[in-house]
C-alpha cells in the first residue's frame, strides 16, 4: 500500500432512500482510484412526484465520466432495486464485466437482452471462498439469507484492508429454500480483521430480532387447510421460498396449485433453470385450473403491492384468464405493504370484500417475515464481523442516522454517508473527502430525462391546474386577424357566468387585444406575456383556477 | 304508525369509504318519507385520483331533488369528514335548520360564513335528555367519547321505534377532556328497546379493546422530561384533549408552550369560547418563544399527516416564523398516519433526520390512542344497546362487511349498506328497497364538477402522457398556409434523432399534410383526426410516449 493511495466509498443510489442501489468503491491515488460498482438498481415512480415516468435510475454521470477507471460491476441479488438498472445504464459504463451468481445472472441477462445489450457481458460467479480479481480489488460473493434466492454480500479485499458489504440480508438459519445464515462462514471472513462493514439499515427501527421463514409455512398451512372455497395467495414474485411455502400448504390441503402472473412464472422458471429451487412443487396451468372444483384449487398470484396490472388487481376487477373470485373464497396477502402502496392494496381488499371474499393480511404478524435484519440482528452482524468502521447503507436518512448512532454507541467508528458523498476509509476514522453531483434519472418512454429538466414539473402543473391553449393570428399589418381561439384541457366547461368557459376567455382576450397598442402587437414576447396573464385572470375569475397557458402567435408575413 | 309508513336509512357518503359522512333517515309513505340528514362531511383529494381538486363532497343530487321533504340537518361532531360540507352544500338543501352542539356549531358557523351563508342557520342544541322534534322524528344528541370535544351519537325516535346512530365513538371512561363514555346513560337510552343501531365500523379489525386517552399523558410527560433540546410535538389539531396532555407534559418539564399552526389555535380558541376546554394550560406567542432557550420550550404544531403547508412541514423545510429545529431537538408524532399519507410523513421524518433531530412516532403504541371503538368495544356497544338490527357505517366495504358478519354471529339482524342503498328498517329484517345514484362531487377552484365529467381524467392523462398542441392554418383555397406549428408541455425536448422533438413532429406533420387530399383538407373533423394520429405516431417513434394532442385548425375565409 503506497502512502498516497486511498480506499474510498461512494454511494450513487440507495443511501438516503430505499431503492436504486448503486455503491462505488475505489482504491488508488486521489482522483485516480480504480473503481468497482456494487449493484445498479432502479426505483419506482409514483403519481405524486413522477407521473408517467417508467422507471427511475441513479444519475451515473460521475461514473460515466470516470468509466476508464471502472474495473467491473458486481450484483448482489436479483431484486429490481439492485439489478434493474443494468440494461438501461450498461452502455454508458464502457462495457466492463458484470459479475453475479447464477440466479441473479439469469435475470441480469434477460435485462441485457431486453435493452439491446449482449447477455455475454454478464459473467456467472461462484460463491465464497472463490475470489474475483478486479484491479486492486479481490472480491468474493458470500451467501446471505434474504427474500430471493442466492442473495450475497461482498467480501472486498483491498490493499487497505477487507471491506464487507452485506447487501440485503437477514439472519435466518432456516430460510426454507436457499442458503441459510452461516455464522461460521461469517466468523471465518472476519477472523483476520474487517476494516469496514457497509451494512443494510432497512429494519433498524424494528426492535425485536427477526423471525425465520420457516415459521411462516405452518401458519399458512393451517389457514389454507381450514378454507372452504378457492384460496388465492399473493407475495412478492421473487420470494421463491414463500412461493414454495404457499404451494406446499396448498398441496398439504389437497389442492392443486396454479401460478398466475408472468413475474411469478418467470421467477420459478429461473429458479429451476439455475438449480436454486431444487424441485418446486407441481403446478397446473390455468387452463386446467378452470375445470377444477374451487375447494380443490389454490392460486398463487402476483400483485402483493396492489399493482394495477398484476393478477391480484385483475381478479379484483372481475374475470382474469377465466378465473373469478366468489363469495366464500379466501385471499391471503403473505406480504407487507411498502409505504406509498397502501391505497392500491386497500382498493383491492375492498373489491374482494364486495365479492364476499375473506381477505387475510399480515396484521397478526404470522403470514410474512421480512427479508431484512432487524436492529438486534444488525448489531449481531456488527459483533460477528467486528469491523473498525461501520458505514450504514440501504436506508432512508433516518435509518442511516439511527444505524450510525448505534454503531458509535458500541464504540465503532461510523459515518452517515448519503448519495454523492465520497468517504475515505483508509484511516482510523472514516472521512468525507468530497461531494459529487448525483441524483435521479427518469426513464420516460424511450428516453432518459433528468429530475430537474422541468418536464415532470410541467406535467404535475397540468394535472393540478389544467391547461389552456390560446392561439391568435396577426396579419401583415400587425393587427389581429379574426378572433383569438381558446382550447382547454382539464378544466370545468362552465363557471360563474354559466356561459362556456372558452367563450368567456375568448371574449376577454379579444377585448384585451383591442386595447393593446401597436408596440405590443409587434412584440411577440410581450404579446405572449400579456395573453398569458389575461387568460389566467379570466379563468381565475370564472372558475377559480390559475391554469397553465400555452400561447401560439402566428404571423402572416 | 300507519301500516303503509316505513322507516328508511340511506347513506349518501361514509358507507363504503372512510370520509364525507352523510346519512339520511326517512319516515312516511314510500317515496314520501319525511327526511333528516345526519352529518355532511368532506373527503380529501390526492394526486393519484383527483389532482388539483380542492375538496370532495358527497353527490347530494337525490337529496336536492327531495329537499321539500327534508326537515333538518344534524351534525354529530366537528371533524371535517362530518361537518366540512355544510358551507358548500347548504344552499342546495333549501335552508333547513342545522342542529349541532356548541363546539360543533361554532365550527359550522365559521364554515357557513366562509361560503356566503348565514351563521344563524346553525342552531345550538343541548345534549340528551333534551330532544328536538323534526317532522316525524324526535332526536337527541347523546355525548360519546371520541377525539374531538362534544362528539355525539344521535337518539332518533320514530313511530317505528328508536334508532341509535353512534357517530364516531370510543369507550373511554377517562378521556382527559370532555365527556367520558357513560354506560349508565347508554343503558337508559336502550332500556325501552332499540330498533336499529347504526354503528361506527372504523376499527373493527383492531382485535384488542381500545386504550384510554388518559394513558397517553404519562408517557408523553416522561419523554418530554428526558428531552435535552427543544421539543416539538404534533397531533390532529382537533384532538384538544391530546393538545392538553402535550401542553401539560411540557409545563411539568418546566417548558413554555407555544402553539404553531392556524388550525390548532382555532381549535383551542373554539374550545375556550364554547367552554368545552375549561382552562387550557397557558401558552406563549411565537414572538416570545424565539427568545427562550430551546431547552425551556415546547412547540405543539399542526401537520401530523405530513401536510405540505402545515407547521411540521414548514419546520422541516427550514425556518418558520423565526423558529428552527436543530441537532439534539426532539420531534414527536403523537398521532397515527392515515393510509395514503405515509410518504408525506416519511419525507418530514427524513428532513428532521438531516437536521440531527430525534424523531419519535407511535411505533411503540404509547404516544397515541385512536378515537374509534375497536372490535371488542363495538361488540360491547351492541351488547349495551341490544338492538334488533345492526347497520354498520363509517367504514370501507371491508369494515362494514366484517362488522355485519360479527353482528349476525351474535344473532342480530344486519345489513351491509353502502352509499346509495335505501334500507327499510321497519320490519324484523332490514331490507334493501331501492338503489339511488350517488357518488362524489369535486370542489375545483370555485366550481363543483362531477367525478365522471372527464375533467380530472384529462388532467391525469396530461400528467401521464404529456400534451402536444398542433396548429395549422388553412387558406381560402383549402391549402395549408405555411408550416404546422407544434408546442409541447411535459415531454422530453429531444429523442432518438437528437433533433428537437418539435422540429421532428412539425416535419412529419408537414409531410402528412402534403400527402392529404383535398377532401381531407376541407373536412375539419377528418383533418383533426389525421393530425392527432400523425402527432402521436411521430412522438411515439421519437421518444416512446403517446401524448394527449390538441389540434387547432384555423381557416382563413
Amino acid at each position: 500500500m503506497s502512502k498516497a493511495d486511498r480506499l474510498i466509498y461512494l454511494p450513487l443510489g440507495g443511501a438516503g432512500e430505499i431503492g436504486m442501489n448503486a455503491y462505488v468503491y475505489g482504491y488508488g491515488k486521489p482522483g485516480k482510484e480504480r473503481l468497482i460498482l456494487v449493484d445498479i438498481g432502479v426505483t419506482f415512480p409514483d403519481m405524486d412526484g413522477t407521473p408517467g415516468v417508467n422507471l427511475i435510475v441513479p444519475d451515473i454521470a460521475w461514473l460515466e465520466q470516470n468509466k476508464h477507471r471502472l474495473e467491473a460491476i458486481f450484483i448482489t441479488h436479483a431484486h429490481e432495486d439492485h439489478v434493474g438498472g443494468i440494461g438501461y445504464l450498461y452502455k454508458r459504463l464502457g462495457g466492463v464485466p458484470v459479475y453475479a451468481r447464477a440466479f441473479t445472472a439469469h435475470h441480469a441477462r434477460r435485462k441485457m437482452l431486453e435493452t439491446g445489450n449482449a447477455e455475454e457481458d454478464i459473467i456467472t460467479a461462484s460463491a465464497y471462498p472463490e475470489f474475483i480479481q478486479a484491479g486492486p480489488f479481490n472480491i468474493s460473493f458470500f451467501p446471505v439469507a434474504h427474500s430471493i434466492p442466492e442473495s450475497s454480500g461482498m467480501v472486498i479485499d483491498t490493499p487497505a484492508g477487507r471491506v464487507v458489504h452485506t447487501g440485503d440480508f437477514k439472519l435466518d438459519e432456516t430460510p426454507v429454500l436457499g442458503e441459510p445464515f452461516d455464522e461460521n462462514m461469517w466468523r471465518e471472513i472476519a477472523k483476520d480483521g474487517v476494516k469496514a462493514l457497509v451494512c443494510d439499515s432497512t429494519n433498524v427501527f424494528s426492535l425485536k430480532a427477526g423471525g425465520s421463514e420457516i415459521a411462516v409455512a405452518p401458519e399458512i398451512t393451517k389457514l389454507v387447510s381450514e378454507a372452504k372455497g378457492m384460496v388465492v395467495a399473493t407475495t412478492f414474485a421473487s420470494n421463491v421460498a414463500r412461493l414454495k411455502s404457499l404451494a406446499d400448504a396448498g398441496l398439504a390441503a389437497g389442492r392443486s396449485i396454479c401460478l398466475l402472473g408472468r413475474a411469478m412464472q418467470r421467477m420459478v422458471a429461473a429458479g429451476e433453470a439455475t438449480g436454486v429451487i431444487g424441485k418446486f412443487p407441481p403446478t397446473i396451468p390455468v387452463e386446467d385450473a378452470r375445470d377444477l372444483p374451487r375447494e380443490n384449487l389454490m392460486l398463487i398470484v402476483t400483485g402483493s403491492q396492489g399493482e394495477r396490472r398484476a393478477a391480484s388487481a385483475q381478479l379484483a376487477n372481475g374475470k382474469y384468464l377465466g378465473m373469478q373470485m366468489k363469495e366464500g373464497d379466501l385471499f391471503l396477502f403473505s406480504s407487507k405493504t411498502i409505504p406509498g402502496n397502501e391505497k392500491g392494496v386497500i382498493r383491492i381488499m375492498n373489491a374482494y370484500s364486495e365479492m364476499g371474499v375473506d381477505v387475510v393480511d399480515d396484521t397478526a404478524g404470522i403470514y410474512h417475515v421480512s427479508g431484512h435484519a432487524n436492529q438486534p440482528d444488525i448489531l449481531r452482524a456488527h459483533e460477528i464481523f467486528n469491523p473498525q468502521i461501520v458505514i450504514p447503507m440501504h436506508g432512508e436518512h433516518r435509518h442511516l442516522r439511527k444505524h450510525a448512532i448505534l454503531a458509535k454507541e458500541n464504540g465503532r467508528a461510523s459515518q452517515l454517508a448519503v448519495n454523492g458523498m465520497i468517504i475515505e476509509l483508509t484511516g482510523i476514522q472514516p472521512k468525507v473527502v468530497e461531494y459529487i453531483e448525483t441524483g435521479r434519472t427518469y426513464l420516460d418512454g424511450s428516453v432518459q430525462i433528468g429530475a430537474f429538466d422541468g418536464i415532470i414539473r410541467d406535467r404535475i402543473r397540468m394535472a393540478l391546474n389544467g391547461h389552456v391553449l390560446a392561439t391568435i393570428i396577426i396579419d401583415e399589418n400587425d393587427e389581429p386577424l379574426g378572433d383569438p381561439w381558446i382550447e382547454v384541457m382539464g378544466l370545468a366547461e362552465t363557471g360563474t357566468s354559466n356561459a362556456p368557459l372558452v367563450d368567456i376567455v375568448e371574449a376577454d382576450l379579444g377585448q384585451m387585444l383591442m386595447r393593446s397598442n401597436d408596440k405590443t402587437l409587434r412584440d411577440d414576447a410581450k404579446l405572449e406575456r400579456d395573453i398569458k396573464k389575461e387568460v389566467r385572470r379570466s379563468v381565475q375569475a370564472e372558475i377559480g383556477k390559475k391554469p397553465e397557458v400555452t400561447v401560439i402567435v402566428t404571423r402572416l408575413v
